[in-house]
């Protein structure tokens, strides 16, 4: 038996997010099936940040475990990269891809020992209707101050009850996250300006990254003073938030363990 | 009567190119039908640059002519922004956008007046199929040599007879063209390399950027020398030149008008 960790890239935007349900296309059932072609018998993933429905990932990370072998039952060997290939062909054409593949101690878990995550949400900021990026970020039309968004993302950084970006929803028992990061990075492109908005931190609560992305935007368009974001962090109330921005921008970026 | 030039974005993967044909859905039939939709009246349009089945574009060109009135027959004003409002709002959700309008001179020609055309050629290269980018790139697996392709572009540079180069399917009459630029920009991206070739001229044959693409992958691959572009050009015979790399890659940036 041999675990292993592998890099997952993927458009979420036509799947019913990670976590495998029934009945509905979902990223953690197709690589299962993927898997299961290829090595005739049931795996199981444990992934290490279940996406939502439409979110995207360039680096989720999951874990599981495979006693490959030959039809006599003898153990098999298997590389990463032929790995890789074979899930990859099982795959296609399926908007879906492992991007790496690592043997582990035994004791590795995606979940329990990820150290930090790393979140992208993506916003093209021009007055047109999105077309190549339609799935792919969030089109907001007013021009944003970028500078106002980044003085009032200060506030969030550190450890805080995350309560006011907190989805009712939300069944985790604590609403006291850390955040590492918040940072804007901007780029004039052809017809418009795309705005990255990075997010570091060990764990996030539900639609955490998107409620935030969404209060950013609220101070970008200046609906929101620059302090309105501490008032509302502070209120510990999510009737205090922004709007939750669409699940087209958010990328799982990467994840670390060490 | 008042002659607008239009500036059009597209995700060409699921239109039968941009000219208009029955039955099938292209992108001047969204167009056409889409201003139909707001002034009431047939407009047709005349763009500057047919591209095929499967190809995007940041800065296709168009112009019309647009008689605009009020129901009693009076003669109506509009401005540039609520016209590309009222046209992007009857294109939406489809995948094309006006992203600029301008009143021109009534003499203004979409295509005859076309002084240059820039378009792009995305490769992504790595051993993974491609997820996210999907239909918006080419997936080339094999580490490309990007110095050898630079090398290799600049025998394309100039004026030279493009048979090579030109799918069987030309209507030109001449395959006599003048290439004024061809550039490779190389960005690490995340589980990859990203390979953008500009290439530049007034006027291209059919399929002539694709071709050339096709060939330059040949050069990175190391299936050909450097030396073997050069080769390819003189022999003026389609059956000498590289693959034609597929229209995902392929994008309408800019176009020129001075």
């Amino acid at each position: 038996m041999t675990r292993w960790k592998i890099t997952i890239e993927y458009n979420g935007r036509d799947y019913h997010g990670f976590q495998i349900q029934p009945d509905v296309d979902t990223i953690q059932g197709a690589i299962e099936r993927a898997m299961s072609q290829f090595c005739q018998q049931d795996i199981g993933i444990v992934v290490a940040g279940r996406t939502d429905a439409g979110v995207h990932a360039r680096g989720q990370i999951a874990h599981f475990d495979l006693d490959y072998k030959y039809k006599n039952g003898q153990p098999r060997d298997i590389d990463a990269f032929t790995l890789i290939r074979a899930i990859n062909a099982n795959l296609m054409p399926q908007p879906i891809s492992i991007v790496d593949a690592q043997i582990v101690d035994p004791k590795f878990h995606a979940r329990f020992q990820a150290k930090q995550k790393h979140y992208m949400y993506r916003i093209i900021n021009r007055p047109y209707a999105l077309s190549l990026d339609q799935g792919l970020a969030w089109w907001v039309k007013p021009a944003l101050n970028i500078q106002a968004m980044e003085k009032s993302a200060q506030y969030l950084i550190g450890e805080h009850d995350f309560s006011t970006f907190r989805d009712s929803k939300c069944q985790a028992q604590s609403p006291i996250r850390s955040v590492d990061e918040i940072t804007l990075e901007t780029h004039d492109i052809l017809n418009g300006q795309e705005i990255f908005i990075h997010v570091r931190g060990r764990a996030f609560l539900h639609h955490m990254v998107r409620n935030i992305a969404g209060s950013l935007s609220m101070v970008g368009e200046g609906k929101w003073q620059v302090e309105d974001m501490l008032t509302a962090l502070n209120a510990k109330d999510r009737t205090h938030g922004g709007p939750t921005a669409p699940s087209d921008g958010l990328y799982l970026q990467s994840i670390n363990y060490i």
